[in-house]
C-alpha cells in the first residue's frame, strides 16, 4: 500500500487538506463519467502546479502511428489512443486582478474534496489567501449528467472573507490541448471553428485521421447570493479558444457564483452540419432546467442505478467504500446503451493503454453488467464483438489463417488490432476463447439462447476455425499441440502448449459443435443461413473434432497438476514468499528475460481455466492446482487478486479470500502499485464485484439454477447484493450463520443454497 | 538473383550505361574506404535524382535515443548509429551557367563506372548533353588514400565536345547533412566553425551527445590540358558550408580538370585545438605530392595487400570477381591497425544496423584477418573485446548477474549494449561463446598462447561465470538447463535448451578451466594477478564443473540428431523445397509468430556448432545433422551460405558447396536480397573467403599443424591463396588432381594433405 489519505466513508470518497504531491492521484480518484463522456478531477481554475489534464469522449479515438524499434510483419499501422478532448470545464478566476491558482496562494487554510457516489457529484471546497491578501472561500460542484449525457454542469461559488473586491470569472472552451501519451508528439485535434451566439459558445474540432467531429459548448450565468445577475460580459476569441469575461464588484461576505453548463456533441450521434444546433438544444434544456433541477435529476438517476447495483457491507467501512467505488466507476464508464462502446481499462480516468476493449470485458466485466442491469446490456457487449467479426477474420488473414478463421484483437477501438508487441499481439491468442466463454455465460445466466442462432454461432464458428488451424499435429506426441503462445500469464512468452490456451481451444470447438447441433435441431432457418454464409462442410467439422479429441495437455504425474506450459518444470520453483521484498515488483526490478525464465506468474493462468471451467474439475483438483500455482503468483496484474479471491473462498479459506478482496477493491484508493495518477483500473473493478458475489456469496449457475454457498469475512456484520436473474430480481443478504433471500419477481424461483434446492417466492423473505 | 548489370571482370567492378534506378545500388557497390573513413559512390556534382548520401568516419557514432513501443527493463537508452559525416567530396559544376546534373541532362550518351580493386580507385566517366546543348565528356577519378588515411583525392576532368564555354567548378564542404536512419529525425551534428586559409577550407563540427570533433577539409587546384592554372577563385561562406568558385573560359576540345584533396581529421587522433593544423599538414603533404604521386602510392599500397590477401581463380570470371570484391571490401573496412575499431556489418557502404561490432567479427571475420595479415591484427580484434570487459560485466549486472559475470553486447560501438529487442538483446546470449571461440582459434592458428595469460583468460573467466549463473538445475531432468534463449537461428525466440547455446556454454567453461590450468603451470605471475583480480575461488570452479558435467543436450533417438531446442520435434517438419516460392523470403511474407512456430531456420544453428567444433564429431554425425537441418534452412541471413558451403565441401558435395559459394560471394554484386542499395554485407564477405580456404581448400589446424583436403569446383582451372601461418607464408594452388604448396619462410613446415603429413621446404614448390 502506498497511500492512505482517502478518508473512509460509506458513500463518499473524501480528501482533506491540500498536498500538491497528491493532485494527480486525486485527479484520477475523483474522476467523473456518464458513459458518454468523462473528466479527470482537474481544477476548473488555472493551476500552475503538476497536473494531468484529461477530458474524454466515449468512442472518440486517434490512430497514433505505431512506434516500434524493429518492425515485424503483421504489426498494425497504428495504436488507437484514447484522446484528451477539448476542455469545456475551464473557468479562470481573478480577484482584484490576481489570478486564483492554488499553486501560488499564500496559504490554503482548508481544502476538501468529496466524490459523492450515492448522488453522482463531485465537490471541491477550499479557503485560501491569495498573494494580494484577499481571502476567498471557494466551493465548486460538478457533475456529468446521466440523464442528459452530452451535458456537464459546474457551480463555482466564491465568498470573499476579508475584503470587498472585484471578481472576474472567465469561463472558456479550449481545443488547443495535447495528449500525455503520444508516440510522435503530434497534435490529435484540428480546430474547425470557434464561435458564439449571445451567451453560448462553441468550439468545433475534428480528430486528425479518424475525422471525428466534436463540438464543445458552454453557457454560463452569474449569481450573487443565489440571485441571478444579468451581468454584461466580454468575449475573447482565439484560434482554438473562446472565453467570456464576467466582472463584478463583490462585497465582503457576499457569495458570487458562476453556473457553467457545457459538454460535447459529436458526429457519432448527430449529423455534422447539425452539431451546433444540437449543442444549442442541450444548452437550452440545461438553462431552462437550472443547476438545482439538473442536480436533482442526477441524484435520481444514481439512485436508480444503486437500487440494483449496490453491494451493502455492514461493519467494515473501508470494504464498503472500496466496493462502492468500484461499482460507481464501472457505471460511470459504461452503461450499456450503445453497442459501439465498450469498457476501457482506464475508463474516463486516464489515457494509458489506449484502445477501449481488451479481453477484460468478456473475462471480467460481463458478469457484473449481466447481473446488475437489464440483460440487453450484456447482449450489447456480445454484439460489439459480433459487429467486429469481419475485422477479426481480416486480422487472422494477416497472420496467415484462412477460410473465415477469426482472431479477435488484443486491443481495439473499431475491431482492428491496435497493439504491437509480437509476443502479445500475435501470440496471446487465448483472448479468442474469452469471446466464447462470454456467450456461454450469457446463455447460462440469462437463459436467452436466441443470441446464439442470431449472432453468436457465427462468432463461434470463426473461432473454432482459428483453433483448428492454429493447432498442429505433433508426430512425436501423437497429439495436437499449440506452439508459440503467450497465456494469461504474460510473464511467459512464446511458450508451447500453454494449458489454459489448449484447454479453452478444445472447449471452444466442443461448445461450437454442441451449439451447431442445437441450432440445427431448433432453429432451422438460422441454421441454413449460417451454414450457407460460413460455407461450413462436414469435412471441416471432422477436422475440428480430430483436433479437439487429440488436444495435448501438459501434465505432471509427480505433482498431479496440469502444467502451465511444456517446460514449466524445467524452471527453478521457488515460492514468492522466499523472494525478497527488494526484488518486487519483478516487472520493475528484473530484466524481461529473467522474468520469463522465472517461475513467477503475473496473474491467474491455469487457475483462470479453473475459474472459467470450475464445473469440469473436482474441489480436490482445484485445491491441488491452487496450492501449486498461487504461491508462485506475484499478482502484478490488477486482474489477478479477484480470481484468487473467488477460489480461496470456494476452498473455504476466508482469510486469504478477504486479503485478496481488499487488494482488488482498494487497489486504486490505496494505490497499491503507486500509479493511480495515470488513472484507475476500471475493468478489474468488475472483478471486485465478482469477489463478493461469486467469492463470498458463492454464486454460480448450475443446471440453469442460481446456486449459493454464502460465507462472510470475519468482522463483517453483513453484506447484501441484488441479482437480475432471468428478469427476476433476487436480493441476497448474508450475515453470520444467516442468509436471507427476497424476490422481486412474479414467478417462484428455485435456487440452490449450499447445494440444496430452495424455492424463493415473490415478496417473501426467506432466511436459511 | 535480382540484378545482373555488373560486368564480369577479374579485377574490376564495372557498370556501363546510365540507369537512374540503379544509382543507389551502385552507390553501395562502388563504395570506397581506407579503414579510417569511407564514402558511398555518390556523385561529386549535384544530382537531383534519388540518391543515398553517405560519408563515414570510423569510430564516430551517435547514440540515437532508443525507439521502442513497450519499454522493458534492461533496454539500453540508445542505439549507436553510424553517422553520415560532413560532405568533403562535393563539386558543383556549371557550364555556361547551366548546372551539370545527370538527372536533368538532355542525353547521356555514355556512362561507365569502374571500381579498380587491384589499384584501389574509382572512376566514373560519361558523355552528356546539357539542357543548353553543351556536350561534355567527364572523367572523375577518386580514391581514399591507404597510406595517408585522413586523405581523399579527386580528379574531376571535363572536355568540351561541341563548343567553347565557361566552366565553373565549385568545390565545397558541407556539414548540413542528415542521416537516412534516424529514430527521431534529429540532427546529429552541430557545426562549430567554417573557415578558410587562402585555398584551404575547413568545416569543424561535433557530434551531439558523443561530442566527437571532426574537421572536414579541402584544397583544390585547376588544370587545363594537364597544366596547372593559377586561377582566381571566389569564396562563399554559409552557416555550415563553404565553397570556392573557379571560373574559366574553355575551348572546345580542351580538358579542364579540378584536383580536389579533402578528408577528415578528428579528435580521436588529434587534440581538439590542433584539428585545423592537422588538416593543414595533410593538405600540404597532398598538394606537394600531387594527384599522380598520390595515386601511385595508392596502387603500391593495394599491391601490398593483394600480394598476401588475393585468391586467384582461373576459369570462372564471376567467381573471381566475387571473391576479389569480398576481399577488397574487407580491406576497405578494416585494416587492423587501431584496436578501437572493428568491422561493421555494412562497413563504409551504408548506415543500416548501426553499431560497429556484432558477433560476426569473432565468428566470421577473425580467420580472414588472421590468415592474410600480420597476427597483430587478429590480436587487436581480440583486445577490442578485452578492453570492453568492464562494460560487459556491467551489462550482465543490469540483467541480474553478479560476481564479475560478463555478457558481451549484441551490438556495440564502445562496449555498451545498443540493441533493444528483448528476444535478441537479453536472450541471444550465445554471442558470449564466440568471444572464446575466437581466442581458441587465435591460439591454435598463431601458436601465440601469450594472449591468454595477458588478456584472454580474464575474458574467459567472466564468460564462464556468466554461463554457470545462467544455467539452472532442472530437478525434472537432473541436468542443468538454459532456458529462454535465442540461438543463432533468430527464427526461434525464447526457446529452452538451444543445443548450440548449451554446447558452447559447456565448452566455454571447459576451455576456461583448461586454460586456467595451463596458465597456473606456465605463467605463475599472471596466474596470481588474475586470481587476485577476479577473486576466483575453488568453490566457484567446482560449481562451473558441475554445470559443465551435467549440461543437458536435447537429442532425438529417432533421428539420431541433436535437437535445435527442446520442442523442435513438436513442429511440423516440412522441407523448404516443399514451400512455395510465393511464401519466401518468409521474413517478408509471414507474421513473426508463424515464422517462430515453423521449422524454418534462418542461418546455421546446430550446424554452426558443428562448424566451430567439427573435431568433436565424426563425419557421419556431420552428415546426419547436415541432412536433417540444411533442408529446413531458408538462408535468410547473409551469414548462412558460407558455413553450409564449407560443410558441403567437407562432405564431398562440391556442387552444393559451389552453389552456396556463389550465393555468398556475389550476394551484393547480384543483389540476391534486393537491398544492396542500403549497403553491402561486409562481415559475411569473410565467410566467402572461408568458403574457399576452409571449404574448397579444406584448411584446418589439427594438432598445431595446417591441414588441407583440397577440392575444386567443376569448371575451375585452378585457384590459389596464401596463408600467414605462424609468421610463415604458405601459398596453396589447387588444380584438378594437382595441388602445389610453396613456402616463403625460413623453417620447413610440416602440413597434412588429405590426412597425410608432408614437409614443405622454404623456396621449394611441392606438388602433391
Amino acid at each position: 500500500m502506498n497511500q492512505d489519505y482517502i478518508i473512509p466513508d460509506n458513500w463518499s470518497i473524501l480528501e482533506e487538506g491540500f498536498d500538491a504531491a497528491r493532485v494527480e492521484a486525486s485527479e484520477s480518484l475523483f474522476s467523473l463519467g456518464n458513459g458518454a463522456m468523462g473528466q479527470r478531477a482537474n481544477f476548473e481554475e488555472n493551476y500552475s502546479g503538476s497536473s494531468f489534464q484529461g477530458s474524454y469522449i466515449a468512442g472518440v479515438y486517434y490512430p497514433d502511428k505505431t512506434k516500434v524499434g524493429w518492425w515485424k510483419n503483421g504489426y498494425p499501422e497504428y495504436f488507437a489512443k484514447v484522446l484528451n478532448a477539448p476542455n469545456w470545464i475551464g473557468v479562470n478566476v481573478y480577484i482584484n486582478g490576481e489570478e486564483l491558482d492554488l499553486n501560488t496562494c499564500k496559504e490554503i487554510r482548508y481544502f476538501r474534496r468529496e466524490l459523492n457516489m450515492k448522488e453522482g457529484w463531485y465537490e471541491r471546497s477550499f479557503t485560501a489567501i491569495l498573494p494580494n491578501e484577499v481571502e476567498v472561500a471557494v466551493k465548486v460542484i460538478r457533475f456529468l449528467s446521466l440523464k442528459r449525457n452530452e451535458l456537464g454542469a459546474i457551480n463555482f461559488e466564491i465568498e470573499l472573507k476579508n475584503t470587498d473586491a472585484n471578481v472576474i470569472f472567465e469561463p472558456y472552451l479550449d481545443s488547443g490541448i495535447t495528449n500525455e501519451d503520444a508516440n510522435w508528439e503530434e497534435k490529435f485535434w484540428e480546430t474547425l471553428s470557434v464561435k458564439s451566439v449571445e451567451e453560448q459558445a462553441f468550439v468545433t474540432a475534428k480528430t486528425l485521421k479518424t475525422e471525428f467531429h466534436a463540438t464543445a459548448f458552454m453557457q454560463s450565468s452569474l449569481f450573487k447570493n443565489g440571485k441571478v445577475l444579468n451581468a454584461a460580459f466580454e468575449e475573447k476569441v482565439h484560434e482554438d479558444k473562446i472565453s467570456f469575461t464576467y466582472s463584478s464588484e463583490v462585497k465582503k461576505g457576499d457569495k458570487i457564483a458562476l453556473h457553467k453548463f457545457g459538454g460535447y456533441v459529436t458526429d457519432m450521434n448527430h449529423k455534422r452540419e447539425n452539431l451546433i444546433a444540437a449543442a444549442q438544444a442541450v444548452l437550452e434544456g440545461a438553462v431552462s432546467a437550472g443547476f438545482e433541477t439538473l442536480l436533482q435529476e442526477q441524484k435520481d438517476a444514481w439512485a436508480g442505478i444503486w437500487e440494483m447495483a449496490d453491494i451493502a457491507i455492514e461493519g467494515d467501512v473501508k470494504a464498503q467504500q472500496g466496493i462502492r467505488f468500484n461499482i460507481f466507476q464501472l457505471n460511470q464508464t459504461y452503461l450499456g446503451e450503445d453497442a459501439r462502446l465498450n469498457i476501457g481499462p482506464k475508463g474516463f480516468t486516464g489515457e494509458k493503454y489506449g484502445g477501449s476493449t481488451y479481453w477484460d470485458t468478456e473475462a471480467y466485466c460481463i458478469p457484473f453488467y449481466m447481473a446488475t442491469k437489464n440483460h440487453e446490456v450484456a447482449r450489447n457487449l456480445l454484439t460489439y464483438r459480433y459487429n467486429h467479426l469481419d475485422k477479426a477474420i481480416e486480422n487472422a488473414k494477416k497472420l496467415g489463417f484462412s477460410n473465415g478463421a477469426a482472431l479477435y484483437p488484443m486491443v481495439t477501438m473499431n475491431g482492428e488490432e491496435s497493439h504491437n508487441e509480437w509476443e502479445i499481439t500475435f501470440e496471446e491468442i487465448h483472448r479468442n476463447g474469452a469471446m466464447v466463454v462470454a456467450i456461454k455465460r450469457y446463455v447460462e445466466y440469462t437463459g436467452d439462447f436466441s443470441y446464439v442462432p442470431e449472432k453468436g454461432l457465427e462468432v463461434m464458428i470463426a473461432i473454432a476455425r482459428f483453433w483448428q488451424q492454429r493447432a498442429n499435429y505433433s508426430t512425436k506426441k501423437d497429439k495436437f499441440v499449440i506452439l508459440g503462445v503467450t497465456g494469461p500469464n504474460e510473464y511467459e512468452n512464446n511458450v508451447n502448449n500453454n494449458w489454459y490456451t489448449n484447454y479453452i481451444a478444445k472447449w471452444c470447438i466442443d461448445y461450437c459443435l454442441a451449439s451447431l447441433e442445437k441450432v440445427e435441431r431448433e432453429y432451422d432457418s438460422d441454421f441454413k443461413r449460417i451454414i450457407e454464409k460460413t460455407d461450413l462442410k462436414e469435412e471441416e467439422l471432422a477436422r475440428w473434432k480430430e483436433v479437439s479429441e487429440k488436444m495435448y495437455f501438459p501434465y505432471s504425474e509427480e505433482y498431479k497438476v496440469f502444467l502451465q506450459q511444456d517446460s514449466f518444470l524445467d524452471k527453478e520453483i521457488i515460492p514468492v514468499s522466499e523472494l525478497s521484498r527488494a526484488q518486487r515488483p519483478i516487472n520493475q526490478k528484473w530484466s524481461w528475460d529473467r522474468i520469463l525464465r522465472s517461475c513467477y506468474i503475473k496473474q491467474a493462468d491455469v487457475l483462470q481455466g479453473f475459474y472459467f471451467f470450475e464445473e469440469h474439475f473436482s474441489k480436490e483438483e482445484l485445491e491441488k492446482h491452487f496450492d501449486f500455482y498461487e504461491p508462485l503468483t506475484v499478482h502484478e496484474s490488477s486482474l489477478s487478486p479477484c480470481v484468487h479471491s473467488i477460489q480461496a473462498a470456494a476452498l473455504g479459506r476466508m482469510d486469504q479470500a478477504y486479503q485478496f478482496y481488499l487488494r482488488t477493491s482498494r487497489l486504486d484508493l490505496d494505490d497499491y502499485n503507486n500509479e493511480v495518477k495515470e488513472g484507475c483500473h476500471i475493468t478489474s473493478m468488475a472483478g471486485t464485484w465478482m469477489s463478493i458475489v461469486e467469492g463470498f456469496g458463492g454464486m454460480r449457475v448450475i443446471d440453469g439454477k442460481l446456486s449459493f454457498n454464502p460465507r462472510i469475512p470475519e468482522g463483517w456484520d453483513s453484506y447484501s447484493f441484488k441479482l437480475n436473474f432471468r428478469n427476476q430480481i433476487l436480493k441476497i443478504s448474508v450475515a453470520p450463520q444467516k442468509t436471507s433471500f427476497s424476490l422481486e419477481g412474479t414467478e417462484p424461483l428455485e435456487i440452490l443454497v449450499n447445494g440444496k434446492p430452495v424455492a424463493v417466492m415473490p415478496s417473501v423473505l426467506l432466511t436459511v
